[in-house]
């Protein structure tokens, strides 16, 4: 039911996701009225929610008030009954990112070893690969053991999702040094360094913002402040520089004849930089799988969130989470590893 | 003497400068046998340096050993003397940027009212014009107040280079409501707030990462670490993407032929976001006016530098900052403001 369009998006893209996907099966949550063209569909169930959590609305109300809200609904088919089984092994919404994030946190509670859930989303780089990046906005403050489970999930995601089995980490800071930036920053480059003396994270060392886009680690690892304000700031700039090349190939008769033999060149580089691809991003920490399509989504980019979605649920990203963050908090020497571990031990 | 290139690049910008300016004069400063071919021309003064700050020596080297570097002396040529004269106007150097700040703040303090110098730049934006953002790294964490500094700074270098009166600013956060960001922000934003009511900064309220390139303001506000980030993350994705183009244009003889068709709009697209033009951030907040051009800049580029702090010079830049932050500060109804005041007065 979210995003921009609601299900004149949503529909057509869950339709061409079942195609592809033969062994797939989709819950579909939300009004039983606007989904009911779904109804004769394979592989999909219909659960009807009665109440949305609209684009607007406050993280409260989504949280206290509207609790037979499709997105409340859907969340809760990641959550474990009794017997361990979820009806869903994901979920995937193109609604509200803030509520997103409550309700799942709240429904679905965080792993243990995990203080805080994290956003993370890929960006295209120069060496024609992927860069993952969190948190992209879910921690506004964050210490330095929070930027350690980034970290240590965000390698998780890409073993599990590129098959990368041991992916590079970069924490993103103003200067390639060590003694670069601020307190918390240094610090946790020091927790970064000691777990991957233990073999725990490939830890690259600093990057700065550029690296981003070069391609120079697998993972770049910030809090949700900057992460949030170098996506938007991206977004920004590629639509600025895609307008002005717009408004020079439309300018006058001649740049527009031009515009007719370079549109196949052009184009062609417009589907290698375009950013419904790179659509969906994992809510990662939460013992339940949610992945969040931008809202602005179409349904090509819609399908592409519920791909990333599927292949996390089938390379079993949750366990590998789980897995990686209690192995790497037990080879935490600092008095702040043995916090964890503690804590671990009794939440275990 | 400094940048990538040296003389090779800042001899050509500063004679093309000359050339251009028929009423400005140059001071140029370094080494006697690298700046002998300038010893001809007209308006132009040399002052001899035996050292030179290389990029990569750190900031300790610059303050304590190298007394007699190039920068040193460039920077010394700003301070006034004892009867509030100085040699020149303006310092322009392309030198190592963590050794520019600290020089420059050493030896000519900053201005009353101003407890952290920042450096600021301009972006291009959609509307054709240039968003002016700071900090881009001489501060990781800022203040409130730090941040409300800022604010005015940048109305002050707006206005006299740009000759807009009242420049809008916004604050860089993740979110437009004013309940969104940290505490640190949201208290930047009441200050901003407060401020505007008395009339002092034209404080337009919370900008996101895509509004520097909307050109939702004139001016963008941040701490150092935000926005170095943010400036190096927007250099790597536009060379991405050039390069990305770059690629596609010269994949096959079709496409190569395409690009001979395509070039005149190409190249009016490269001009019209060549990152050559906005070179030269300025250093505001300190007794006397210092442009930092960047390390890789050609010649055009420099000459770019050169250009902004000829115009900052010629209108009062900095007169303006320090009443600017004078009149703000004696607005500030607050217990911050209240201290900052009688910081002013005592030090009037």
């Amino acid at each position: 039911m979210g995003g921009d369009f609601g299900p004149s998006v949503t529909l057509p893209a869950c339709q061409a996701f079942l195609q592809a996907h033969p062994q797939a099966e989709l819950i579909l949550v939300g009004r039983a009225e606007a989904l009911q063209s779904a109804a004769a569909w394979p592989r999909c169930t219909i659960v009807a929610a009665t109440e949305v959590v609209e684009m607007d609305d406050p993280v409260e109300v989504a949280l206290r008030r509207k609790k037979d809200s499709s997105m409340r609904v859907a969340i809760s088919q990641v959550k474990p009954a009794d017997d361990g089984l979820a009806p869903a092994d994901a979920c995937v919404s193109a609604g509200n990112t803030g509520a997103l994030m409550a309700v799942s946190r709240y429904l679905l509670k965080t792993l243990e070893g995990i203080d805080r859930p994290a956003i993370a989303t890929v960006m295209p780089n120069q060496k024609d690969g992927y860069t993952t990046v969190l948190d992209l906005g879910a921690n506004v403050d964050c210490g330095p053991e929070h930027l350690l489970q980034f970290a240590v999930m965000g390698s998780a995601l890409v073993a599990a999702v590129q098959g990368k089995d041991n992916p590079t980490v970069g924490l993103l800071n103003i200067g390639e040094e060590a003694i670069k930036g601020s307190e918390t920053i240094k610090r946790a480059g020091e927790l970064l360094r000691s777990v991957a003396e233990a073999g725990h994270v490939n830890f690259f060392g600093n990057v700065e913002g550029n690296d981003i886009f070069k391609g120079t680690t697998d993972i770049v690892v910030c809090d949700g402040f900057v992460g949030n304000i170098v996506l938007k700031a991206s977004e920004g700039l590629a639509g600025m520089l895609s307008s002005f090349i717009k408004q020079e190939f439309t300018r006058n008769f001649a740049t527009k004849l031009a515009a007719i033999v370079a549109l196949p060149v052009l184009n062609q580089f417009k589907k290698r930089v375009d950013h419904r691809r790179y659509n969906g991003a994992a809510l990662l920490g939460l013992r339940g799988l949610v992945f969040k399509s931008h809202g602005s989504a179409d349904a090509f980019a819609f399908e592409q969130a519920l791909n990333r979605a599927y292949d996390a649920a089938r390379n079993r990203l949750l366990d590998r989470v789980h897995d990686r963050i209690l192995e790497t908090l037990q080879a935490l020497p600092t008095a702040a590893g043995s916090d964890n571990q503690v804590q671990v031990v009794t939440t275990a």
